[in-house]
């Protein structure tokens, strides 16, 4: 069995994942090119491996095509949108991942992420560092509205994060009420399009499907207080990177930061925007977390070679999602 | 009487100042030059008021020679090194502050910075802005162990924000062990030394005085843990700059987050270091607290012209600290 680790960085704080593949005699080989692959040079690359164990890099059906020894994908991480499951269940290819392991690590950069807009902090730092001295007003959280879109595991961390912040007004939004957070959390449920309203903090905490590409959109931002700030921590594609510029550019809204891109490595126009805080899909990437998710999913790959029962399969929903329409 | 307005922005974002000096018919006059006066400015600015509020400008012996009018010094927050209060007290200016006013927006920023250093978001945008993408490794707060010296009423707003942190290991000090802190909180009291060597992210939150200027030198940064990082909302002055540099340039420390500094405005040789977050003294500055310090010190101006009891006045034990020699 050969195993393609195209995720990068991998095993660089701890080496254990490669100790456990090297401890059962598994041959691998750790993306040569170190960056998110393209769908063609994974295409090139997983001619004849039997397993990947995967970041964020697109694996398609074209790409599945020329993998014929691909017997399971693991991913190190909870989306996937970038795996074709259909695609995967078509040649019998087993997929796992590890939904639980990043959300911690999401949650803090997401609520830093708040307290640095909030303060300005972000365009404060880069003027300081060329010579200029403003001293910026702000906002404390408890004196904003927060708009929670997506309580999952991540947007549920979140809420308990704010809970030492006195008591901001926190609105929330799922595909359904869920009565755990209703029961834990002082939040107020309400429309997609409420939260935009009304929220002075919009943070976005959802899967990339069909129905959630693109669903910010122009219209959307322009409704939302010229002065609140946006925050997608989740994947790029929900907020339209254009139309995001555009909206920046025009002056409205008091910042935005923005952790995840349609395309990675991202070297866009957001750029160009100093209100606009920017960083390299670093959601997991606390040492704890990416550790994590890293040795979750090479045990997986090890309980698949060694024919002991998988902990991670992707569930049901996840393929019934990628049915209705990616 | 006439009141001369030093600290700047004032009013800006919430008129009541202005309306309640107004209203008493007391003339005033806002800092002409908007920005943080220099001694002599200020010597020459202030010659015929009655009354000044004031911000962290040098109110010196010297400065109050000049001003043969002045009664009383209302500070808009609550540091005190900048007032020469034996100077005030041998003339019979009365001197009032407004201590509770800006400590939670002051905490909130230090955690800002505290989740902003730990996963090198500074950094990071950056390095976007220019177009360079690096994922960069972090820590989560319940991984490290945090040193916050000094618990007034800004560390202990601190410890309650990092409740909803998971358990961080939390080591605090202060001129003596408070029980309510100790009762309320899961810390560890030690010492200044042992908080520097043991902590992850040591945070200081502590008065210039005579005591604390030049607190923290090059062999006190050198005795943190390589990868530790420091962090300065309180006053300039405390951390040695140049040492600060000096370290940070030798590589030592994964980070640093400065609002406060010896001269301000600030334009020094840390706007050269890129893991040094920079801010413009900005602790206060959130629209609520920063509109409750200006509203409290000019309350305490009416009361003083209308011969009300004070609520501000600046205690004992300010003068105490101040004739031990600032």
């Amino acid at each position: 069995m050969k195993v393609l680790i195209t995720t990068v960085p991998f095993a660089e704080k701890d080496r254990t994942p490669l100790d456990l593949l090297e401890k059962n005699n598994i041959s691998y080989l750790i993306n040569p090119l170190n960056k998110k692959l393209t769908e063609n040079e994974l295409k090139e690359l997983i001619s004849d491996f039997d397993i990947v164990i995967a970041g964020t890099e697109l694996i398609s059906d074209k790409v599945m095509e020329s993998a014929t020894n691909l017997k399971m994908i693991s991913r190190v991480g909870i989306g996937l949108d970038s795996v074709d499951l259909l695609a995967a269940e078509k040649r019998n290819v087993q997929v796992s991942y590890t939904p639980d392991a990043p959300a911690p690590a999401v949650a803090e950069l997401t609520v830093g992420m708040m307290l640095t807009l909030l303060r300005s902090v972000h365009v404060s730092n880069s003027q300081m560092h060329l010579g200029k001295w403003h001293r910026f007003f702000g906002r404390r959280l408890s004196e904003v509205t927060i708009g929670i879109v997506g309580v999952g595991r991540i947007g549920k961390a979140i809420l308990e994060h704010l809970k030492g912040f006195g008591n901001p007004r926190i609105l929330v939004n799922d595909l359904s009420v869920k009565d755990d957070i209703t029961n834990e959390f002082d939040i107020e449920w309400c429309s997609k399009e409420e939260i935009y309203k009304q929220s002075d903090v919009v943070s976005l905490h959802l899967p990339l499907t069909g129905k959630t590409k693109n669903m910010i959109r122009k219209d959307h931002l322009f409704s939302m207080k010229s002065d609140a700030i946006i925050i997608n921590t989740s994947r790029g594609g929900i907020i339209n990177e254009e139309d995001l510029y555009e909206v920046l550019q025009s002056g409205h809204l008091s910042g935005a930061a923005i952790d995840v891109f349609e395309n990675e490595p991202y070297n866009g126009k957001l750029k160009d925007i100093e209100r606009c805080l920017l960083t390299s899909h670093m959601g997991s990437m606390s040492v704890d977390c990416r550790t994590r998710m890293e040795i979750e999913a090479t045990k997986e790959v090890e309980r698949f070679i060694t024919g002991m029962p998988l902990k991670g399969s992707v569930p049901d929903s996840e393929y019934a999602v990628q049915r209705e329409g990616l």
